[in-house]
């Protein structure tokens, strides 16, 4: 009997600058506009994915974040894996050079699938690209996937669209595509992490409750509704595009941020211009926005930018040389609750220079009939651009050899009653996973 | 010396159901759409305005609310004026039937002018429509103005866009003119508030909180940043206001409500779209959008429909048949605070019947995951639709014979420590001149 095959990945988020709202084919996941990303670094926050092939298996299996689910009944993860499938190669094992499984055979091989994230699913931050991404690069490693990496994202796009931009680091384009089937709406890296080292990020989580409109809902009501929507489409998206690409190429922090801010912000507009109206953000997103323009005013200069998803949370972009004193003004104006005080942000140093630093002088001023929102930003992360999806070592399956789900290990010594009450519901499994990624940088 | 004349008019708000946002001419105050409004019943919200002219005055005089304000430096209040002055005819005294001003005359007659609303000024209900149709009104009136009716718009228009359509009753179109200078940019009546009685309104007070962008500073930022502003005026506006007129003339209240929704959410998406972003709206209203479209839901057919102006007030559109329910539904989602309990809803009659009505069935199970929000809606007012700017008796002037302002009478009897302050702070004047209409219905 021939040993099943294994392969672990890691997959980033992505955050888009130039939105995606809207399908222009629900069958082939294709868009109305074009959209370009930043990656988010997979230190902070990414989705682990472990298949494993055997032709012992008798049907292809998933489990996400220790729950299984159905692949059946699930047409995109069934498109990812025909796609790949269709493509597949022969598997050269590395140790005997030989080949171990014939790209013929690997149609009569099923897998077994183990997912785990470790951020909170369908709360505004991109879970499903990220999911979709890494499902996509594990069966494509697995399998040998003979097309190139923008042809992959192609595949993954068919999971969840914002998924193809995923695959690669950096600044990513997703191309629109014009052809019926949307083999070429497809991602493209526009320049690597590496071109733009001083890009930062610091995530604000207003909110993890599940969110009242789907993505998926929520474009269809609005491509049916908006009158606005498909003006944005056609004529404004192509030429912010080409600017926002130019930005980012030229590392004009001004233009990168002001640009992200408005498209955010009419990607908003345009939810509200559906019928009935979608709204994702709320009072605490708008006071954040408030903040970052008063920031910017106090500056004299655009040193911080905003970018929102379908949900609440914040994603605020800056340079390494600005972002302890935009997160000085981020506590200032969003103090943690008492509860959520130790931890509250990721990275220690960067709170300790934030203290050190202070908000720009001018800000109180200019803010001064805002009182602070104590406890309505539940955690700040802070990140920054990173690589694409990528394999990991076997150390890091989430997966026996045999392809099912490790069972969860116990919590960690000295577990506060939090984290036991998440082992205690069943959440322990993916959080150990994840290996405490989120515990320091 | 010949004797002062006085003139006392009354002048109610409007609200837009199709917006109006946008200058296409700052200085002729033009607009880049038409747009259609019903005039709010006077009985629940107006603008007294008193104006006395006699050749004794040395200057033009204003107080506004029991604060003199000063006309020199007004170029709006200076534009009613001329314009009035411009077309004034000869004033024959009604009881001697003899001529007591002649038209050329009224270009040496100063006129010291008295005003009072009875709501919260800038706080998202249009008090300077109301303000600026009761000045041109009452100087029309004073003057005996040569045009019509609609050319006395084009005047109110100079001081506040929206004024020209408080001038007549029932439902308003502000048809946006093609000439530079404005004279084509006039508001007509579609049809009287009699055409369709069974329209009814409840205004939602969520805050009375000032502004913090006024209408002419964000409609300046929006024309000159938003990209879809512009497609908005000339691609959705003109077949709106068609199928507006023609719902309000065929009293189709479900196209009428729904365009009035669509066209509400569409203006805020144009302000979002703004940079920096304008937001009026709130977490209140939008809960209050999502209370309306359930109870839509609930009752299996549009029976309710929403519109914000400026700020995060709400009106809800109904039928007479149905306003008892949909109050039972603002009351138990929005509940008073203890304090504002007492009068909370400005109609006892219509409360009692609410109570007595229920919220639909479905309601509460749509919205089971909505807790209500109590204390966050302050007042809620029961009005319709009613007749434009009119006359008032002599009895109901807000001056001396010599034009001067009545001194604030001593506060109620029995006044709350709240009335008393108000008396204190200078506030007694209009609300006593006002005469109590926000008292009872």
């Amino acid at each position: 009997m021939a040993k099943p095959v294994q392969v672990t990945v890691s997959s980033p988020t992505n955050i888009a600058v130039i939105k995606y709202w809207g399908k222009r084919d629900a069958k082939a996941n294709t868009p109305i506009n074009s959209s370009v990303s930043i990656t988010i670094n997979q230190r902070d926050l990414r989705t682990v994915t472990t298949v494993t092939a055997s032709k012992e298996f008798s049907k292809d299996r998933l489990w996400l974040n220790g729950t299984e689910e159905s692949v059946a009944d699930n047409k995109r993860v069934l498109a990812v894996f025909r796609e790949v499938r269709a493509r597949a190669g022969d598997r050269v094992d590395s140790t005997t050079g030989e080949v171990a499984v014939k790209a013929a055979d690997w149609a009569s091989m099923r897998v077994y699938v183990v997912s785990a994230n470790n951020f909170p699913t369908a709360a505004g931050l991109a879970s499903s690209a990220a999911g979709y991404a890494a499902l996509a690069h594990a069966l494509g490693e697995l399998m040998c996937y003979t097309g190139s990496l923008d042809e992959l994202s192609a595949v993954a796009r068919q999971g969840s669209g914002s998924a193809c931009r995923s695959l690669h680091g950096g600044f990513v384009a997703w191309d629109m595509g014009a052809k019926a089937d949307g083999t070429d709406s497809m991602a493209r890296q526009v320049a690597p992490a590496e071109h733009w080292p001083e890009l930062d990020v610091l995530i604000l989580v207003v909110s993890d409750a599940k969110k009242t409109v789907s993505s998926t809902s929520g474009m269809d009501t609005s491509i049916k509704t908006s009158k606005l929507l498909a003006h944005r489409a056609a004529s404004v998206v192509p030429e912010r595009m080409v600017r926002m690409e130019a930005a980012y190429l030229a590392r004009d922090f001004a233009a990168f941020a002001e640009l992200a801010m408005a498209d955010s912000n009419q990607f908003h507009s345009t939810c509200l211009d559906t019928y009935p109206p979608i709204f994702y953000m709320n009072d605490v997103s708008r006071a954040v926005i408030q903040v970052v323009h008063a920031f910017n005013s106090a500056c004299g200069e655009t040193r911080a930018g905003y970018t929102f998803d379908a949900g609440p949370n914040a994603v605020l972009l800056t340079r390494k040389e600005h972002t302890a004193q935009l997160l000085a003004a981020v506590l200032a104006f969003f103090p943690p609750s008492a509860e959520a005080e130790a931890g509250f942000v990721n990275d220690a140093a960067l709170r300790a220079q934030a203290a050190k630093a202070g908000q720009p002088a001018g800000l109180p001023a200019l803010l001064a009939k805002m009182a602070p929102l104590k406890g309505l930003v539940k955690k700040v992360y802070h990140t920054d651009v990173g690589p694409g999806a990528h394999p990991l070592d076997d150390a890091e399956s989430l997966a026996t050899p045999n392809g099912l789900p490790h069972a969860p290990p116990p919590p960690p010594a000295g577990a506060t009653w939090g984290i036991q009450l998440a082992w205690a519901l069943g959440l322990g499994y993916p959080l150990a996973c994840i290996g405490g990624a989120l515990m320091g940088k």
